[in-house]
C-alpha cells in the first residue's frame, strides 16, 4: 500500500488493521457497538494527520460513519478521520466509480504511449462487480468493444461488442449475466484466453498462471485486480511480448479518490464530480509518465518501473527527513 | 437555521446566543469589554469545527473582530472562529451583497423553471436596505423593471422602471427615497398590491396577511425577508395560484457566503469576488433543483419542498451517524 | 518583512531568528543535531498558525526538512510548519523561480502603467544567481533584450541582446559568465550605468549611491536585490526622473510563493506550476495597483506608496482587533 | 451547597445536575448506558479542577464508577473526577460514616462550648438510616444515653438509654426497630417532643414547625437532616432558648469526606481511616469556632453566624480575584 | 506484575517493554541516544497516569534519568514519569533497600503469626547482592543469626551467626565473601539444605526443585527471589510442613517504594526515609493480613491465598468499572 | 536565586521578570488591567510545573491573585501558578513570618554547632520591617536579649534586652520605634558596631563595608538581608574570626514557604501552621548540615560552603539529565 500511494503521488503511507470477527454473524447493533468500542481503543493512534481508515473487506461506508461519529466524541467534529464515508456525511462524489474509472484512465495512458486509443479496440473483462462494471461502461462509452465478460456465475461473449448499458440494465433488474440474451454463453475459463486486444482481470489474484499464460491472446493486460498475474505467468507473458500494466498503478484510482475525499474534508469544501474526475486523470497520467521515465532509465518492465518509482520516492523523503541520523 | 443550512447544503447546523443588553446604550469601550468577557466565558464552547458565530441584530463586523481577537488569545490565531469579519481581518469579498445577490439567483432559478427571465419582467420591492438595494441593483442590471420600491419613510413607483443607479446615488448623497425626483410617490401600503410580475418583500415578517393577500397582483413572491407571508396569506395566495419562493431558500445567500468565508479561512486562501459569486450561484441553483425534485416526489408547494429537503438531509445524516444506538 | 508581506497581501507578519554559528565549519551531522536541538527549544513558540520559518542565509531546504521532521515529533505530521521544503516533502512547484518571476511580473506591471511592455525594450541585469538568471531567462522569453549582465567574476554586454538560454547552458556546463563567447567583456562597474531602458540590480545592497547615481542611464530601476539604492541615490535618481520600483514590492515573489507552499500544506493538496505562477501574477498585479492607488492619494513615489500601503494595512487590522483597548 | 462548602472551608463551590428519569424503572444495563452517554455529553464541562460529581438521590457508588470509567476514556485515568466511588476504585475509608460522625463532632463542639460533653446527656434521634444509625452508635460509644429513636415504621424509647449495638444487630438481622425487645414502643410523633437534652432530627425537612415547636423539651437541636426546622419553628425555639446547630454546618461531614476522597485521589495516596476521622474533626471544630466568632461579632444565632461565615468567605475570594473589574 | 501490585494494594497494573540490544556492547553515548529515541517513539503511550517505567535488567537510574529528561521535552517537567530515578532528580529515599527491607517486614509478619520473632532464630540466605545484603543486615540488626550465606563465588557458614556488618565492610573493601575470615567456607549447594529456621533464597529462580526439596531443613522459606521454588518443590515442601511465603508478596517491597516515589513526585514533596519505611511496613503488614484472610476463607496455602487476593481485587475493580457492558 | 533554592533543597530554579512601570503612579484598576494583560502575554511561558511567579518589589498578594485569576481563564483553576497568594485564595499559613522565622531557625542551627543557644545571648537587629520584627519577636520568645534595634527612622538600645512585644504594640498603635519609652535612643550608625553576641542585618545590602567592618563587635552575623556584607567587609570580618551565616542560606525561609504553598496547592490540601513551621525548620536544619559538610570537605567559609553546595547540586542534576549529550 505504501508503494501504491507513492506511485500515485498521494501523501499517504500504508497500514492495515482489523478485528478478528465475522461481520456476517453479527447484528447491525452488534457491529455498531463493536466498531465504536474499537474506535475508543484506537482513537489516540489514528488521526487526520496520522492514519486515516477506509473501508476494506467486511466494512463499508456505514462502518466509516460510525468510526467518524465515535472519533468525533473524543476529538471534535472530524470528517477527515475516515474516507469512504456516505455522501451525506462528507463522502466524495465519484468515489464509487473511482477504481474503475482509474483503470480506464490507466488504459488510455498506456494505449496512447503505443499510439492507440480505446475506440475500436476489443476488450475482455473478467469480473462485473464494482470495478469491472464501471470499467466496461466507461470503455463502451469511449467506443471500445467489450467482446467477452464474466462474473462468478458465468461468462458471455459477442465479437461485435456487448451492449454494456443493456447488460447493466439486465443486471439491475435482477438478471444473471450469463442469461443476457444479446450475447453467447461461453466457458468462464476461456475468458482469459479469448481473442482480444486488451484483457482486464477485475476479479481475484493469481488467475493468470503457468497453466494459461501461454495461451493468452491479448496484447495488453491491465491489472485491475490485485495480483492477477503470478510470477510464472509474468515471465511467460513478458517473453510473448504482452504488455502488463501493473496493479499498484492500474487500480490506484480508489485510494486516489479516498485522498481527494480527505482533501475536501480538510478544506471544508466539496468538489463537484467533474473536478474529481479531472484530478483523478491528472494523477493517473502523471504517474504513468513517471513510471515510463523509470522504465527508460532502468530499461525495465512497467511493473519494475512502478515499484522503483514508489520505493525511490519513499527513500528520498526518508533521507531528507534525516531518519538515518 | 438548521433547516436553512441543510437546504443550502452548507455543512452547518444552527444555533443562536446573545447577551441581554441594549448595545445602543453602551459606549464602544463598554461594548468591546462586554464582548471580550462574553468570549472568555464561551471560548471553550465555540470552535472552528464546533460553532461559528456571525453577526445578527445588534452586532456587526467590529463585534466579530473582537471575538476573533479574544478567542485567539486562548486558541491561537483563529480567523475561522467567526464569519462576517472585516475584510482586513479575513472577511470574504462579496459578503455584503450576498443575501441580495442570492435573492436574485433564486429568482432567476424560479423564473427559468417557468421559461422566463428577469429581463423584461416587472418587480415591486419592499425595502431598500442592504438586501433590497442589492437586489434592486442586480435586477436592474439584468434588464428587469423595478416599478415600485419602498423603505421605512415612504414608497415610489414608475411603470417604466425606476432608474436604480440614480436612486442609489440619490440615497448615498443623503436623500430620502420618497424625495427621488424621477418617480412618483405612492402609499407604502399599496406597494405589496402593486401591479407587477414579481413581488419581493425585503423588510419585516408578517407583511402579507389576511388583510392584503387577496389583493396581491404579482404572480411570483420571493421571500427575501424572514417570514413575510403569514399562514393565512400563504393559503390565500396558493389558492390564487401565486408562486411563493420560501425564505429558508430565497434568503440563504448570507449564510452561504458566511460558509465561504469560513472555507477561505480554513484553507488560508482568499477567493476573489467572481469565485464567491459563481459558487453562490451554484449553491442556489443546486438547492432549487433539489427543492423542485422534492416537490415533484411529494406533490407539494415550494415551501413544503424546502422544509422536506432540509429535514430529510438532517435525518439521513443523523441515522447514518448512528445516534439511535 | 512585516511591511513586505502587508504590501503583498500575504496574511503573515515578519520575524527573524538564528543561531550564532558558522554553518560552513560544521559537519552535516553536527548541523542536523544543532537544528534538531534548536527546534526542540523553540517548538512551542513556532506553529503553523503562529510562526513559519523559511530558509535564509546559511540554511536551505535540507535545514527546513530537519525542522519539519523534529517539530512533527512534538506536534504530529506538520508540513506547514516551514516553507522552502524539498519538493519531496511538500515543497511548492515554482518556488525556485519565484523571486525572479515576481521581478518580471512587477516589471510588466510597471511598464504596462507606462504603456510599454518587455518586448523590444533593453535591460541591464546586475547578478546572475538564482534571481538574476531566472529574471533574465523570463525577460528573454518575453522578447526583451538583455544588453548587459554581470556576476561576481565579471560582466558582459551585447547591444543586440545576449542569448540567455545559451548563456545558461554555458554556465551549467561550468563556464564563467565572462568567458561566454557570444558577447563582449565589460567592466563590472560599468554595468549600472550602461545604456538601457530598464536596470535590474539583483545582487547586493547599496550598489546605487552618490558615486554613480547621476550617471545611470536607465529610465526604470527594478529593485530585485534588497536595498540596492541608498538614500542619496534615491534622491538623485528621482530628480533625474528615473522610476524606481521598490524592493519591498519588486522582490516579494519569494515570500508570496512561500505563502502558497503553506497554503498547499494547509489544504493538503499540491498546486501545479501553472496555478502557482498565475496566482503569483495576480498578487503582484494587485499589489502594484494598490501601491499606485496610494501614490495617487498621497502624490508620492512608488517607494513611499508601498510603505504607506503596508503600514496602513497593519494599522487598520490592529485597530479593528482592538489592541488599543 | 456553596455556603455549606464555604462554612466547612472546603475549596469547592456548589452545583447540581441530573437526568429526568426514574432509575427504578430502568435495568442496570440501561442505567449504565444512560450514565455513560450522559458522561460523553458533559465530559468537557466537568473536570478534576472544575466540577466533581458525587452521588445524590437516585445515584450511588456504582453510578460514580461508571462516570469515572467513561470520563477516563476521554481524559485518561482520572479517579478524582467523582467522589463517593467504591473503595476498590479509589473511594475513601470512612466516607460511609462521614455525615453521622460529623454530626457527633458538631455536637461535641457545641456541648464543649457550653461546658458539657456527650457522656451522661440524653438524646432523642429521629431517623435510623445511614446518618441516624452512625450518630446513635457513636454517641452510645461516648457514653451518651439514647432515650428515644424512630424510623419510618415506628419509634421506641427507654429512659435509661437504648442499647444501640444490640439494636443495630437486631436490625441487621432483619428486625424492625419497633419490634426491638429491650425498649418501649412509642408514638412516632412524640419523638420530637420527648424529654431529652439533645434532639437530633436525621430524617426529613420541615419536621419541626409551628405545630410542635412549642412543645420541644430538648435544650439543643442538631440539624442532621436538611431543613428540619421551618422558619416558624426557628423563631419559637429561639424564644424558648433552645440552641439550634444549623444544617449547613451540622451535616457537612459528608461533603468534607468527599473532599478528602478527592484529595487522596489527587495525591495518589490513600489515607487510613484514623487520619480521615482526625481531619474531619479538625474541620468540624475549626468551622464551629469560626461560626461562633461570627456570632460574637454580629451578635446573632448560630444559623445566621454560619450563613454569614459562608457568604463572607465567598465574597472575599471573589473580590480578591478581581471579578469586579 | 499485575497480581503483585494488586496484592500490595498499589494502584498500578503491570506491563513490560524493552529494546532488543545488548547494553554492554554500547557506549554510554549510544545508550543515551538509543534511550532518547525510544522515548520519542513511546512518549504518547506512557504517562504519569498511564504507564510508569522503572529500571529492570540492563537499565538503571541513569536510564530513567534520560527517559525523564526526554519525556519532559514533550510533556513538560514530569519527574513522575519514571521511578527508580537518581535521588538528585526526584528519586525516593529508601528505594535502594526497599526490596530487602520488605523481605524482612514480610518475614516478621509471618513469624508474628506463628508467635515468633526474628530475634534468636537462625537464617540461611542465598545471595548477597542488593536484596540479600540488605536483608542480612536488617535481620542481624533485629537479633537474628545468619548461620549461612552465599554469593555467586561461594558460601560461608557460622553456627553462632555471621557478623554481617563486618562481612559488608569486607566486601566493600573488595574482598570476596568466601574469603571472609570469621566464618567457615562451605559448599554452595549445601546452603539451601543447611540447618536453620528460616531460608531466604535471594538469587535465581528454580533453585528449590525435586532434587533438593526433600532435604530442606528450614521451617520457613521466604521467597525473596522470583520463582525460587518450582512446582515440584512446592508440593514436596508443603507435604513436609514447610511454610513458604510466596514471591509475589515477599519481594513486593521494590514496587511498593517505586509507588511511593511516584506519590512523592505527584505531591511535589519528598518523604524522609523514616516515613518511607513506616509506610512500607504498613503495606507489607496489611497485605499479609489480607492474604491470611484469603487463606482462612479458602483453606489454602499462602501462595494460593496471595494469588486469590490479587485476582479478586482486579476482578472486582473491573466489574465495578463496567467493562463487561 | 537558583543557588538559593538549590541550597534549600527546593525543587525550583530561579528567574526574574517584570514590567517597566511605577506601580505607585497607577490606579488599582490600571494595575489590575496591566497585570491581566501581562498574564495574557506570558500565560504560555509560565506554568505550575514550569515557572511559578511570587511577589517581589512593587507587587503583593493582590497582584498574585490577579495573575492566578487571569491564568485560570486559560488553563483552568490553577492556584499553584503563583505563591504568596492571599490566604482566602490558597495562600499558606505562616508565609508572612517565613523569612523571619527561617532566620531564627538558621541562627539556632549555627549556635547549636557552636554549643550555644539563643537563650541568654545578646542580639542587635538592623531593621524592624517584616523580617526584622518577626525575627526579634521569635528571638525574644526563645529567651534571647535584643539589646539594640533600628528602623529607617532611628535606633534604640537597652542592655537588659528590649521588651519586643511591648515595642510591637507601640508600633502597631502608630508609634515610631525611636519614640519607644522603655529604651534609649541611639545613633543608627552605631547599631552595627554595638556590643552583642549576634548581629542580624535585616535591611539593605552593603551595610557592612570597609568603613565599619573592623569595628563590629558581634561574634556571629546572620545575613537576613540580601548582600549586607560587601567583599571587603567579608575579608575583614573573617580575619577577625567573626562567623557569617550567608544570605543565600539565612534568608531562604521565604522561598521555602513559597514552595510549601505550591505543594499545598498541588496536593489540594492546606497544612496547618504548625506543620509549615516544623517543615521549615527541617529544611533549614538539613541545609545547615549540608553546608557544614561542604565546609569540612573543602575547608572553607560558610558562604563558600553554601555556594559550593548549591552549584554542586545543580551540576549533578544537569549531568544526570544528560544535557551534555
Amino acid at each position: 500500500m505504501t508503494w501504491k500511494t507513492a506511485v500515485a503521488d498521494v501523501p499517504y503511507g500504508g497500514a492495515k488493521g482489523g478485528i478478528g470477527c465475522s461481520p456476517s454473524d453479527l447484528s447491525v447493533s452488534e457491529l455498531e457497538r463493536l466498531t465504536r468500542i474499537f474506535t475508543q481503543k484506537i482513537h489516540d493512534l489514528i488521526g487526520i494527520h496520522t492514519d486515516i481508515p477506509a473501508p476494506d473487506m467486511g466494512t463499508n461506508s456505514q462502518t466509516m460513519a460510525w468510526i467518524f461519529d465515535e472519533y468525533s466524541k473524543f476529538h471534535g467534529h472530524s470528517p477527515a478521520i475516515v474516507t469512504g464515508k456516505p455522501l451525506d456525511l462528507g463522502g466524495s462524489l465519484g468515489r464509487d466509480a473511482a477504481t474503475g474509472r482509474g483503470v480506464v484512465f490507466a488504459t488510455e495512458a498506456l494505449l496512447a504511449e503505443h499510439g492507440k486509443s480505446i475506440s475500436g479496440l476489443t476488450f475482455a473483462i473478467q469480473g462485473f462487480g464494482n470495478v469491472g462494471s464501471w470499467a466496461a461502461d466507461l470503455i463502451h462509452g469511449r467506443g471500445g468493444k467489450i467482446v467477452a465478460i464474466s462474473d462468478v456465475h458465468g461468462a458471455i461473449r459477442k465479437p461485435d461488442g456487448i451492449d454494456i448499458p443493456a447488460l447493466s440494465k439486465h443486471k439491475a433488474e435482477g438478471g444473471l449475466l450469463k442469461d443476457f440474451k444479446d450475447a453467447d454463453v461461453m466457458d468462464q475459463n476461456e475468458l482469459l484466453v479469448q481473442e482480444c486486444d486488451v484483457l482486464i482481470p477485475c476479479a481475484l489474484g493469481g488467475v493468470l498462471n503457468n497453466e494459461n499464460a501461454a495461451n493468452v491472446r491479448a496484447k495488453y493486460i491491465i491489472e485491475a485486480a490485485n495480483h492477477p498475474t503470478d510470477p510464472d505467468a509474468d515471465e511467460i507473458l513478458s517473453k510473448k511480448g504482452v504488455t502488463i500494466l501493473p496493479d499498484i498503478y492500474a487500480n490506484a484510482g480508489g485510494v486516489i479518490v479516498s485522498y481527494f475525499e480527505w482533501v475536501q474534508n480538510i478544506q471544508g469544501f466539496q468538489w463537484n464530480e467533474e473536478k474529481v474526475n479531472v484530478e483523478l486523470q491528472k494523477h493517473m497520467n502523471d504517474a504513468f509518465a513517471n513510471i515510463k521515465s523509470m522504465c527508460k532509465t532502468h530499461d525495465c518492465s512497467l511493473r519494475m518501473g512502478a515499484f522503483t518509482l514508489g520505493v525511490n520516492r519513499v527513500a528520498r523523503a526518508t533521507t531528507l527527513r534525516g531518519w538515518e541520523a
